[in-house]
């Protein structure tokens, strides 16, 4: 589905990508960081612990919509303007399989860039100690990109 | 739509909710509580910290889905049995307009209760300093109760 | 949740609605009418016939989605100025119960009504012979305002 | 995503599938048709005409999200065995383009199929009369398989 070509207006897109992650308390507090960005495309992992669970040692379904939610973005962001910002509009996850393992990884790409609305596919990936992929969840992230303000910001 | 009368099959349902609630580590992580539970509904709040925010000082689109989706399985908790357990199925978010307040309430209501899957909604409040409401997010959340296992977990 | 005041642009908004309602070959193909329209509301119905139904004789759940996502739109429409038109969005519909009836009535109502994206919510009610109402399915509507195209069209 | 392999528990799936799909008066109404059928995976199609249209000229996106409900079920059915029956439990679709092609093609693929719930993916294609392809809408289908019931049915 995404071997579409994307249009790059931020040649800068991969430090912006980054640096906004990085100005969001809540993925440094559970410890999200980005492993790969390229244009329309955005991988996020985290690491398994205990404050990232459900009652039975699985990633908690809340957590795995927050990645995806967060993996949708950062697609999505690869591709604005660097005085363009970007709001979630909304989000629909279906959890496939139990995320029992000691990384998840959500590999958000978009699926269509348009001048308002993006939409982005991301799979959320189970990863087990061998480095093998569980498919665990398939979201769908729609976010709104907001005119730009003057000389960005 | 929630004038329903629900069938209450475990009478210590409350305490079991509030229970299965504490015992995971991603709630108690983000500092969620349980505020109201009865039959059919769930209360859940968190207040604001950096460490729940996205980058301009709002709760983070992740992290009130994931108070959706815990709202939406709280609810639906209260009307199965003791030996019963339950998965999220799928959870849906619009984010309607940014979440800047000192606290967060997501209010899940049980919209249909079936023998194997079960439907709520979840309204999400950001509450002001005067403890004004404003709904900054709806949720539909699908929950799947799994079949008793004997005794009891 | 809809006890809000929406703000009416188009006076004539009833009319209007009716008459794009009236324009839409599909709508009038499923013999879908408008039953009752107001600011920030619209209630649809169409009636049962072999022609949209599934295998078992109830309403097809794809005809359930067409009439949700027809139900948003025209709550929708309401609340827009007269020059300007309507795409959707996305929209997303749970099936609750069988709609075996005579009518299917589809009342959507605006939940955040936004410059560019508004939110509606329906309510899918299977109808019996005695006017009893039953939940058949709950949707969740998302509809993009385009800027208004000068003199209308 | 779909390079995996489905375990097809009725060597018949293909004409049952379709035998089904024949049965669905509101599916033949619409002139819908199944283009291809493999284990977890059918492509339906429908040629337009006003009759499936919205105001514009374009299918209409109840139509279209109709034909992802049934697309997604098809791939579903392919599935199970003989003597089950399946029903939708909730369906999502996001529109990405308008949808101005001679013929809509829905391709649903199954990404989890499981003992209950399974969950595919549709992508709704507009096809021009040269037979390019656009993806207009991207869509996730929940369906739930109903336990034998004895002898079939």
């Amino acid at each position: 589905m995404s071997e579409q070509t994307f249009h790059v207006r931020d040649p800068n897109y991969a430090e912006r990508t980054r640096a906004i992650f990085a100005r969001q308390g809540f993925l440094r507090y559970i410890g999200a960081r980005i492993k790969e960005v390229e244009p329309g495309r955005c991988v996020i992992a985290a690491d398994f612990r205990d404050e990232l669970a459900q009652q039975n040692g699985f990633f908690h379904g809340g957590l795995i919509g927050a990645l995806a939610d967060s993996a949708g973005a950062c697609a999505t962001g690869t591709l604005i303007e660097a005085t363009q910002s970007l709001l979630t509009v909304e989000y629909k996850i279906n959890l496939l399989a139990p995320a029992k393992a000691p990384k998840l990884k959500a590999v958000g790409e978009v699926i269509r860039a348009g001048r308002t609305l993006t939409v982005s596919q991301v799979n959320l990936l189970a990863i087990d100690g061998a480095g093998n992929a569980q498919l665990c969840a398939l979201a769908t992230v729609t976010m709104m990109t907001l005119i730009s303000r003057g000389e960005g910001k």
